[in-house]
């Protein structure tokens, strides 16, 4: 079946996200939206009063969905979902399908260009010995580093949807994995399920404590700290972040952040970032507002005008 | 009298001016905004669509009036007016009297910093001659040149308030002055009008088209072309814009743009600038971002707090 096709996708339905997807419909670009208002940083604002329009205040979670409205309102598709790999699948400029992205529920999708507007999720667990291992045992990339592995035996470090993705991958690359989820219970969609229970691929409930040389992780289950050795970790905590779009697409990081210049543009040609995933102030309207600079860019690369203005 | 004071005084009611204002004084600092709704390029927009949180759309002077309620609501100041003149009046860093802004209304107020949020108005009027002579008898601020003219003949182009501040200047530096208005009427306010009558420079109605030699100036007037012989030009057309600040204050400029950094700051210590004025995409969204960022590194040079952030 032929995988959905977009000229823009979208990662992340945050502010940067509504406010990119709603410059970009209104200059016909076909655009999809993918990620979770509840995933927002802004859906955890009970009132939000320094958001200038709203003189009485107003919930993060109705801004959101207002900024959700206006966006499909005119154009815009979205899809509420998290996605858990991204892919630069041609190396062509300018063809439809440069990016595959794709999401927890298995789905798809492939775009000519990337937005990255997820917000800022950091999947370093930042335990004693992670530092120093980085690269020579510890990896945060499966699609990067995973071919290293194969025939060895690899745990994944994760709870989630991107974990079992990673993890899914490492098997396709010939590793023997297991599932570690660093937290009490799982959080795996049905779908990823049935991969791995299909793939054998066994998950343990645990919470890692340091990584030793060889490579051991010390782990803390209920009943006491053991010890396992394994050939390599790969950490997948949490949801799709900077740093696995970084690994995965090539991107250059700034600390924490996904370098860009002031519109947006990394250093991988077609992948642009808005909003906390670019580092600086955490406020709704600095991500209103590079998400607008960013689309334009994004507007002026597409249409080749170099004077695109959004006249409202 | 004592000047009113304040810790910052923001220079346009724009998106810009009133981001920046709402994050100013929700950190306690003393705020006063200086501009005029109808002066927003904002105003001229019928439905605003593009600024994501109105998914039916917004006109520019609703948005704009709720953006004041917001700011002045939370505690900013207010003031319907038009800047003339902005001076640095004291080189210490870190005291509350750096800077002296004065209205069209012959107001004057000190503040500690400065945020330009005036948009983009261009003083120069393009005519042939006038690039060439520039600095060589076409002057743009009185302030910085007109101690050159000292007992010598000007003229001073221009039909506002900006121009009747110039003149002004002028006088007091020597001058013998006279105003051209560059325009069918003058448009000047009755402070300024008692001000002018009463240093006896006169307003003559006329249209500048070229500057020879000279200096010559060409003025087409009703009954035809006619040449005036003067020793200097000081161009002083519109509102105060970036280039008069960028002279009065010794701001670098970009082009028609006020230089600064990604947070604002410009070559000169007290001096921000955001929205339209930096350049970049005219919309609302990147006005108000750039308003709030630039807040927030203000709110952080203010208080000596690196990591500010203000939780809403």
């Amino acid at each position: 079946m032929e995988k959905s096709s977009y000229d823009v996708i979208v990662i992340g339905a945050g502010p940067a996200g509504w406010s990119a997807a709603t410059f970009l419909v209104r200059a016909n670009i076909k655009t999809l939206v993918i990620g979770d208002l509840a995933q927002s940083g802004l859906a955890d604002a009970a009132d939000v009063q320094n958001f200038v329009g709203f003189p009485k205040g107003i919930a993060g979670t109705e801004l959101l969905d207002q900024m959700r409205q206006q966006a499909t309102g005119q154009g815009a598709t979205f899809l509420k979902g998290e996605v858990t790999h991204v892919e630069k699948i041609n190396n062509r400029q300018e063809t439809k399908n440069n990016f595959l992205v794709r999401t927890a529920a298995r789905e798809e999708f492939v775009a000519e260009r990337l937005l990255l507007a997820h917000g800022a999720n950091f999947i370093k667990v930042n335990l004693p010995g992670e530092k120093e291992l980085v690269g020579k045992g510890i990896h945060y990339c499966a699609l990067c580093d995973g071919p290293l592995y194969k025939g060895k035996e690899v745990i994944v470090l994760g709870n989630g949807n991107y974990a079992a993705e990673e993890a899914l991958q490492l098997v396709g690359m010939g590793a023997k994995v297991k599932i570690i989820t660093h937290a009490i219970e799982p959080n795996i969609a049905p779908v990823y399920q049935k991969l791995l229970a299909a793939q054998k691929i066994s998950l343990t409930i645990g919470k890692a404590e340091k990584f030793g040389p060889g490579i051991t992780i010390s782990l803390k289950k209920k009943d006491g700290v053991v010890e396992e050795k394994t050939d390599a970790v790969f950490i997948a905590l949490g949801v799709a972040s900077s740093m696995v779009f970084a690994q995965k697409l090539g991107l250059e990081m700034n600390g924490n952040f996904l370098k860009a210049d002031e519109n947006g543009r990394t250093n991988v040609a077609g992948v642009w970032v808005a909003g906390l995933a670019r580092g600086g102030v955490n406020q709704v309207a600095k991500s209103v507002g590079e998400g607008a600079s960013t689309a334009v860019d994004i507007i002026k690369a597409i249409t080749g005008l170099p004077q695109y203005l959004d006249h409202t």
